[in-house]
């Protein structure tokens, strides 16, 4: 299906793949590149097969635009996990045009079905962009290790993905913590709905948190310092790492055995995960917080997004030009 | 309660405080020192306040020998993971002497009743003192992951740990593999129940085995090449370390989130666990392949451990010049 895109925000894993940050397992980037995973649309056109959606539909897309469909995890609405390995909505070969794919930094894209979800009436689109990403990568591991009332949730660095991480856990009704290095992050920490925000760069700030969460989850977009944060996990704790591929430093026997804690990583959710999200989302009012800007402004956005410097989350407008969609 | 010490099993961490081989966190050497915390023995004399034994019952201990008892680890029967810390068998400062104390490797010991197992009847008694370290260390992952029949286990290390990992997790009904480094010890791995042995350490053999497993446990006693094995698990996998305090090697965020895999590690058991994984030995027969030898032979011991020269554990015979007992 064809989709007219509206809004595409920006997530720190595209300016890794544009700037060429990342180096093997991962393939060189492709150039021309065009990034982008957190769609916002409106069906252009179907195809005969196409049978969820019609045009004019809202509709949202994000990283994942194939997978093989039929491996055990595939079938298991599990699609991130594909065995066979799932599709990137960008830099990959493109079996079709020869070339490789380009992704929603763009005025349209051509989606399969599957892997396009239904966005509610009355939702903020704008801001409901980040969810396709940075929603589904926090929500995941929320549901998976079951942060709900009565657990203590720390959520390690507060970008993208750390402020929604924030938003979804204290949804859920977990007791949440936000450990940041930015002093000027601190007081959002608690107008996102977390108990108290944490400074954690500073010399002996954790330590009071010792042996007190179930969940941390780092949204570091870097390598993860991770003993100091495994220390803060109680019996059974889990440290989960959703935004960086890199090593994970410096983790010990000693350091976990001490209450049988875990390291693990989480990609993304499944489809069917993604649309419960974004259903979720639209019930509770849950959105990014966003500015939003025009495509000339997207490398100084790349910059901003490294330096720290977005609260939240930049959205491309790409709506100008364009009928305003009835229902934004 | 004082004990008359039977056998005394000599475990790799013996070895390596006594060779002083780990250095901080861990507290330096105290000597003289006298290892040992894999004891059968028989109850010599008790205080008035024990309860549960009387003179002449056959009992084991482990490397525990106090914890808080009031934490709330303690009070869930995992006093392993005290929140003020255990006290380990030997080389640890001695509030009531003074000085440090002593392990297994001597005559007798005195010991509190909480951190004593009975020994029931008709046990292999030198065959079951590894049980009291090796066997509930890999008795306590292969409960607390589940392990059971539909699930493939992993025991990497055939050592006096690795082999009861095995001889336990097959009694359980895992589809168990072993991974060794002994080209000498791959036909032992199906003679002690498992499905087959790998020789990992040769280019190409962990190939086949990539997205397989639900549960690996590392007996390991040096720093665990994670990467390789992390790789082994299928969804939802877990490494669990229970051999080795240094850094685990190599872990990367892509390495986990591929398939959402967890690493982590696992300390011995609860004092009721240790209880539970003896009665389960005895009852199903399960007990070390070992050497007897005499407490002159330690040293050559020592050394033959460090050399994988053990089919799977040293036991001392400490009966000498004593009536054996009528259980043995």
């Amino acid at each position: 299906m064809l989709i007219d895109i509206l809004y595409s925000a920006i997530c720190h894993s595209d300016i890794h793949i544009a700037r060429e940050e990342w180096g093997p397992p991962y393939p060189s980037t492709l150039f021309p590149c065009v990034p982008g995973h957190e769609v916002i649309g409106r069906v252009a056109a179907v195809g005969n097969a196409v049978t969820k959606f019609r045009v004019g539909d809202t509709v949202g897309a994000g990283p994942m635009i194939a997978s093989c469909r039929s491996c055990e995890n595939c079938r298991a609405d599990l699609e991130q996990y594909c065995q066979v390995g799932w599709t990137l909505a960008f830099n990959t070969p493109d079996k079709i045009s020869g070339g490789h794919n380009y992704g929603g930094f763009a005025e349209r894209i051509m989606l399969p079905e599957h892997f396009v979800m239904r966005i509610p009436p009355r939702m903020n689109l704008a801001a409901a962009a980040p969810l396709l990403c940075a929603g589904i990568t926090t929500f995941s591991p929320l549901q998976h290790w079951d942060a709900s009332a009565g657990k203590r949730v720390g959520i390690i660095g507060l970008g993208g993905l750390g402020h929604l991480g924030v938003k979804l856990a204290a949804a859920r009704g977990a007791d949440v913590t936000v450990f940041t290095s930015s002093p000027g992050k601190v007081d959002d920490a608690r107008r996102l709905g977390a108990r108290e925000g944490v400074l954690w760069t500073e010399t002996g700030m954790l330590e009071p948190y010792a042996d007190k969460f179930d969940l941390l989850i780092s949204t570091l977009p870097v390598v993860v310092p991770t003993t100091p944060f495994t220390n803060l996990l109680r019996l059974d704790g889990t440290l989960v790492i959703v935004g960086a591929r890199e090593p994970i430093d410096n983790v010990t026997g000693a350091g976990l055995w001490g209450r049988r804690r875990n390291v693990s990583a989480s990609l993304m959710g499944g489809m069917a995960e993604t649309q419960a999200m974004i259903d979720y989302c639209a019930s509770r009012n849950i959105v990014a917080d966003i500015e939003l800007i025009s495509p000339d402004q997207i490398d100084r956005a790349f910059d901003r997004v490294k330096a720290k410097d977005v609260r939240y989350r930049f959205v491309l407008d790409l709506t100008r030009g364009r009928q305003a969609p009835a229902q934004a």
